[in-house]
């Protein structure tokens, strides 16, 4: 991913995101290629629309996965080996998560300080 | 905040979310110190319930604050010395930023790999 601009090129809204907070356990304990794995995953399903990810040198990260609809999301949350990775998620990686399921409603941004505003899309 | 959990301590949804992606131009140019000064002064709105926030080595960042409603968010949009950070943001502090207001709609999580399920919220 390190290729690809961080940003999500979301379409209009509404579309959905799930954010999920978490502290990770200390070690890697296979954690970083799951996550690639994760998101290479992810990318392949049915309504999946970008992600976003930031971790701090604490240990404690967000991420947002944005979706067509509750549906894609309820599926993915349900496929094979995602589930795997939650469960090891649960029992290894991460010391503490928090998910959120969200319907975005409006959505706005910028590219480039001083430049010019981006198209906003809402 | 370091001596607070990162993660925001949310009522059952639903509830609000902005997230907001960013990436740091470079240097700090007085970023961390309004960092700092918006989240006090976004803990006295009314309709504040938490703030999540995450940076990574590459600069870019995720912030979600949780509001009580969509109303909460204009009023917090519209404060004065917040009016005068974005302005700063948008022609210092980030080469880029996307932000998404969205309706929490579900919300769980777990505390403690290995450990008890924390209480389901949604």
């Amino acid at each position: 991913m390190a290729s690809h601009s961080p940003f999500a090129a979301t379409p209009a809204p509404p579309y959905y995101a799930v954010i999920f907070a978490s502290r990770r356990t200390e070690g890697d304990e296979g954690y970083a290629r799951m996550a690639e794995r994760m998101v290479e995953l992810a990318a392949r399903q049915p309504g999946f629309l970008g992600i976003e990810s930031a971790r701090g040198a604490d240990g404690f990260g967000l991420t947002v996965s944005y979706w067509a609809d509750a549906a894609s999301i309820a599926a993915w949350k349900a496929q094979v080996e995602h589930l795997a990775a939650q469960e090891m998620g649960r029992r290894r990686w991460y010391a503490h998560y928090e998910v959120r399921v969200a319907r975005v409603e409006r959505a706005y941004g910028r590219a480039g300080a001083q430049g010019p505003r981006s198209a906003t899309r809402s």
